[in-house]
């Protein structure tokens, strides 16, 4: 016998499935090749690495988006490893980018983003003015499902270490490529889930703004 | 009247006052500017950052430790801020690096390791093998006074973020050098701060274990 949230979750996936060649150009985004020999050297990039509260409503190119998100937490080798660890092994982290046109989840693997939502939702990704403007809040969720076996109280601990990594490589590629970035942990992370639709013990670890600095 | 605390405290500024101008050739080493133009391109290092548990026991030479602690915590700015973020602008994260010849202190703002112990504790930083052979495991020590009016179980959690963030930059000036490194949970925090003699609230949060790669 199927649980509720078997039966849910087989429900959501023939959904998904029978609207899928529909959905594919619409709801999927391509990002060039990320540039891997690129940047500062990484001393000047830590040299230059801060956090800024003061944004340009100008738009990332797509090259800079693919940099970024690969930067952050790309696939670096052959074993689907990536440019950040992750503690125990466990993959658990996935990237969102909240953008004017929507919300995408990265998908590391295949580097593409993924259309989660429409709606503009980025004065949702935390508590302070310039987050609406930003051109893109990353908001990192981590996957319920695959902490399962971690006792509860360490589950966020875990989660927000690993979000650390990936948010020091976004802050240095930033420094590197003279963007401005903020990592948040003033975020309403419930209501945040909330909007996002996260179930199965999927939860909002924290944000991180990245823009063009105010001129 | 004092605390016993309080008169541990005075009585040990006492001694240390008392013995401050023999200890300080001993107990202070100097360390070279640290080369704040080199490195590989970000995404290079970026491409290389991976963790490694085999390493050489060949030390690491005074340029790679004085590079190696500023990429991880230095201070990059006039305004004494750093290389990593820090939550709630609480500067939380102490730096100790235990080697062949003791435990030092990592002091940012002077950019010189002071000692704490001249015991070798490398053996203690960890469970496997390797930590007691490789050159350098970085300790990461939580400041249990500034972070004092934090929630109690928030706290771990935002010593171990910023410890994060810290041990990313330590990952990628490894990857840009050829260096080995792993960023470690598994480590006995309670013994080890005993070993430390830790007080005040004061709590081990990781360990980074750095060395030459095993040839």
């Amino acid at each position: 016998m199927m649980t509720r949230r078997e039966a849910n979750a087989s429900l959501a996936g023939a959904a998904l499935l029978a609207a899928a060649p529909a959905l594919a150009a619409d709801n999927e985004r391509a990002l060039p090749p990320p540039r891997k020999d690129a940047g500062k050297p990484l001393m000047q990039a830590l040299s230059a690495r801060h956090s800024t509260r003061e944004y340009s409503d100008r738009p990332l190119s797509d090259q800079i988006l693919s940099d970024l998100l690969w930067a952050g937490f790309g696939v670096n080798r052959p074993s689907g490893d990536r440019t950040a660890p992750y503690w125990r092994h466990i993959m658990v982290i996935d990237v969102l980018a909240a953008m004017a046109d929507g919300v995408w989840f990265y998908d590391p693997a295949r580097h593409v983003l993924v259309r989660r939502m429409s709606a503009d939702i980025r004065a949702q990704t935390g508590q302070q003015d310039f987050v609406a403007r930003a051109p893109l809040n990353l908001i990192y969720i981590a996957h319920g499902e695959r902490i399962r076996d971690v006792p509860p109280d360490e589950r966020r601990l875990y989660a927000s270490v690993d979000t650390g990594f990936i948010g020091q490589n976004v802050y240095l590629y930033c420094a590197s490529e003279g963007l401005a970035s903020v990592f948040r942990g003033a975020v309403d992370t419930r209501a945040l889930g909330r909007t996002l639709g996260l179930a199965g013990g999927d939860f909002v670890t924290f944000a991180q703004t990245v823009g063009h600095p105010a001129a």
